[in-house]
């Protein structure tokens, strides 16, 4: 891979999924107009990928219970392409209603965490899956499906988790009619090696329907997994702003890498993010407003960009978004 | 790069720079004792080289007064590598007289910097080094001389700094005599791209004698541009236990990357540093109750070590270590 900054920037997506990974982890329950501003500000600061929230029963995670009504608002934004996690068949019957974008279906490759987490061995969710497609395409719904492998690097209860049970799930996926896959260190256990080495196979098995990385910081990995990630051609990853998310595993530890410090990180590189740092940190000192009880992280903000920044290639490539359509 | 764990571990070095690069940012001064302390422990967790503080004038920087006592009593652990900073020739003459086994001596490749902060141009600072080789030599000292080429990626007064000009003041401090050369990103202004093509031509032009790669953490991106260090070859690094330093341009901004995440990084990728990361971050906790009123950084001690996490790798590393002289 080239590393020099070319005069015609490369793209890369970052999937904001605060709303989702973040808010669902933490005790604070945002109110819905909270969320509101916060889809509104980031779209506003050239995020074009947002996962609102889940469409899980309301009594299990009360704090996203507003999902449907927040699909509606975010599909309001000209360009904005919404994202919502399901999972289950009840759940996709929801979001293909809703008209989100794609939903998420996730899947533990650690037999332990998925029959902890899920209630599912993962084939029983690689099942699910094939009857999601199934009734979407019953239903004519263009809702795309993303089969989400988690705990990809390994789980706190089982320990390791073995790469050829990562890519034979990921197989079964797309043979069950997942539209996209993705790789996500649920727990924070990748080292930029094992991430190089998972992700240049999973992007060789699932070609142009490799969708994404999900990585958290909990152990401060989190941007280091990323640069291995770029390396191995993939160029859309998820964050949340300010980190938050956690690991209910280790009170107090890191979520999620941070929005603002990958979009630095993407856009210091030479990628074409579209998103206005600046409008990101305003974003995230008015979240972190409403989460005073919670533990935030991400280094940026602290420090602000440095000099030599080259804020007119984002700029330039928000001006660009600004008048793009849907 | 392969990034495959080895059967036999390559090794790779952390530099504990916390009593210098640390220390001297911080309000707090830590008594002789405490520092005593933090060397027989870091040296009790493996480590195997320390910046025990630098030769500058007492009314300059009282926190690093006590430099040649802890030289003094960090070459009594066997096998300990010792190094200070030097400023100037008054200070190599200190540093050759404690017996020191290496002296790091600053350049700031930024010229504003290094006339803010040296009060001397970084061709007036090659011509010291030249005078510290002169005087090295007619002492018949083993002391070895360190140029580190700082503000190698840009700084916080001019701004952008010209990667030929970092070359060549690299190449001019080798001339001069110095046995080793590094790179420092002072103020965090890399990324990995950046890191990438520096060090690659770096290690390209001193060979052997480019001795590591010194990151800060201030935006986020210290343990990625590690990562990218590794794969231009480098593996030795300076680090800071609980990232402590900050920056005088940002307060609250990281310090150093932290010790005990490079450590987990290095670890886990399959390096063997010598170090046991639980001893480490049990001194971690041990230091952090000396700075109560400082901001602290780092990630892995809110999460602990991964139950996949090698340990044998670390342990048996640990043992044969122990078992070594100088």
């Amino acid at each position: 891979m080239t590393t020099h900054i070319p005069s015609a920037p490369r793209q890369a997506v970052i999937r904001e999924v605060g709303l989702r990974d973040g808010l669902q982890s933490i005790a604070t329950i945002l109110p819905t107009s909270a969320k509101r501003e916060w889809i509104q500000a980031a779209y506003a600061a050239g995020q074009r990928e947002i996962e609102v929230g889940s469409f899980v029963p309301a009594k299990l995670l009360p704090q996203l219970a507003d999902t449907a009504e927040l699909v509606d608002f975010a599909r309001s934004l000209p360009g904005l392409f919404v994202s919502v996690l399901v999972p289950n068949l009840r759940g996709a019957q929801n979001a293909i209603a809703s008209g989100a974008d794609l939903m998420l279906v996730p899947l533990s490759a650690s037999h332990a965490h998925s029959l902890a987490n899920l209630r599912k061995t993962p084939d029983e969710v690689v099942a699910e899956v094939a009857r999601i497609r199934a009734e979407r395409d019953a239903a004519g719904s263009r809702t795309l499906i993303e089969g989400g492998v988690g705990t990809a690097f390994g789980c706190t209860i089982q320990g390791h988790v073995d790469p050829e049970e990562v890519l034979r799930l990921m197989q079964a996926l797309l043979d069950a009619g997942a539209d996209r896959v993705s790789l996500a260190d649920t727990v924070g256990y990748a080292d930029p090696g094992m991430v190089r080495r998972l992700f240049e196979r999973a992007t060789a098995l699932a070609g142009d329907r490799f969708w994404c990385g999900h990585f958290h910081d909990t152990r401060g990995l989190g941007l280091a997994n990323v640069h291995a990630a770029l390396e191995a051609g993939v160029t859309r990853f998820d964050a949340c702003l300010a980190g938050i998310g956690g690991c209910p595993h280790a009170p107090g530890a890191s979520g999620n890498v941070a929005t603002e410090d990958l979009a630095y990180l993407l856009g210091s590189m030479g990628f074409d993010t579209g998103i206005d740092i600046g409008r990101l940190l305003a974003l995230r000192e008015r979240v972190a407003g409403w989460l005073t009880n919670e533990t935030l992280h991400g280094t940026l903000w602290r420090a602000g960009l440095p000099k030599t920044f080259p804020a007119s290639v984002a700029d330039a490539a928000f001006r660009l978004r600004e008048n793009h359509g849907r």
